[in-house]
């Protein structure tokens, strides 16, 4: 195997990416500029080591706590519980939310042998014991495992005197009605609020 | 910017790549194997500093001449002219072909500023007078640019006296008339042959 088609393998191996595309950027980065790729390697090769998980949060970091657990002006009595570390980037995108974040590491879903047990819950109910915690915002995605996950978490949440929310689901913002499917119509209709003149 | 950050911008810069893409790679990259991370790393690495262009043919290669023009089992006498390096993979893939290559480099783009002068057509020009050639298969695509690549190929080597040819252009096997654009459609007519029952 040359090293072209090692480069092509290891990019199609990529999410998103097939054998055609991986081709296309080996060819590409053939043409570019040798210290760019030598610091594309470096980069990939501290990716790894450099990153590791956040003890309070479970989100990836380079500093332990990460940067929003340590941060003091953020209201850590309000903690926001997301499936993935990458779920954290477009609500922080969003400026719309000043807590911090739990990580869960996943959805239950029986179908794939993912129990409760397998994700990150039980640190969750820890935190809600030991510290003085306003509210819980549970923002697994609209999805079956994530709705499971969420009716899960309110039920073992809900035993203790916090203050359990979720997401608002619905059209989306810039969205079109002809375009959207009929269980996100019904959602939104369930969820209709009063309209404010 | 945290090595997450740099890790989404490098990939976003890729062809074919948006930020969304390139940050859905790195949380799977994070989530992979560290060992195969390196192995990524160091084959990028490589990539640049082993392999070279081939002093005969122009294709990139880690030995030099590369395989193709170093294998004796191949017909030297015919070479088929390719805008760029990835196009001799297709044609290999396709196992009609059992000449040898020649790569451009580029087309003729006046838009873009490249001229013949910016192209590898001096060194072809000098195998056709130096060494015994009987065919020369311009392969350049079927584009305004590569279709003048191939009118001022043919026109420059015309003076000799060696066969010259383009590979057919028409409809694509396997593929539906319902969807073919008017030119690849007239081209599919006017270059009709004879069928043979």
């Amino acid at each position: 195997m040359t090293i072209l088609d090692r480069i092509i393998s290891h990019f199609s191996k990529l999410p998103g990416l097939g054998k055609k595309s991986a081709s296309r950027i080996a060819y590409f980065l053939l043409q570019s500029d040798t210290a760019n790729i030598r610091q594309f390697a470096n980069d990939l090769i501290n990716l790894k080591e450099k990153i590791s998980e956040c003890k309070i949060c479970g989100n990836y970091t380079e500093i332990n706590p990460c940067e929003i657990c340590s941060n003091q002006n953020r209201n850590h009595k309000i903690i926001c519980v997301v499936e993935e570390s990458k779920d954290i980037f477009p609500i922080e995108q969003s400026r719309e939310y000043t807590g911090v974040y739990h990580v869960l590491k996943g959805v239950i879903s029986p179908l794939n042998g993912v129990g409760p047990d397998d994700l990150r819950i039980q640190p969750l109910l820890s935190k809600i014991q030991e510290q003085k915690i306003d509210e819980i915002i549970i923002a697994t995605n609209p999805t079956l495992e994530g709705e499971t996950t969420a009716l899960y978490l309110a039920k073992m949440i809900g035993v203790s005197n916090v203050k359990i929310s979720r997401l608002a689901s619905g059209l989306p913002v810039g969205g079109d009605l002809e375009y959207a499917d009929s269980q996100t119509i019904s959602r939104a209709f369930k969820s209709r609020s009063q309209f404010n003149q």
